[in-house]
């Protein structure tokens, strides 16, 4: 199954407010196809929020990606990003994805 | 909440083997406090088995290495393990734990 565990880097201060908008998805209804969307921060890494997510399909996280929902976080996200800082590492969730 | 991203490396052609012990972990009785337990492979890496991993806390991460199923299966890998390609990243996860 499609995964993803990736960095996105909050502007020097802003790692609590990137946090808080990126930990809305996990009050909001469940996005269509996805089975895992966790945030995490690492405490050596102090503008870094980390997001490990698991999909159904590549195509599921794609098509998330066009929500109104999704694009409105993105829009919000985006003044406070530093996006020299983003990594990411994909991978393929075969054991122990939520149901 | 008390979550690790890490690396286990198998000796050459052994990735398989390593992912086939690690992936019962998803079939056995839930772990006390263990709320995800995810394995995974990276495409551009073919001799690691990534598991992700969020406990209630770091104690009962700690707890369950001691139990006999666990140990069991350590003892299992450890012959088709590289120790040398060991990497884990702590991390503390915030939201979207499954429940």
């Amino acid at each position: 199954m499609f995964m993803l565990h990736g960095r996105l880097s909050a502007q020097p201060g802003k790692r609590d407010e990137l946090l808080a908008i990126l930990a809305e998805e996990d009050q909001a209804e469940r996005l269509p196809g996805c089975r895992l969307y966790l945030v995490a921060v690492d405490g050596t890494d102090a503008d870094g929020v980390w997001v490990t997510e698991v999909w159904e399909s590549e195509d599921a996280h794609t098509a998330s990606l066009q929500l109104d929902r999704v694009t409105e976080q993105i829009a919000r996200a985006l003044p406070i990003l530093d996006t020299t800082g983003f990594r990411r590492q994909q991978l393929d969730a075969r054991a122990g994805v939520p149901g």
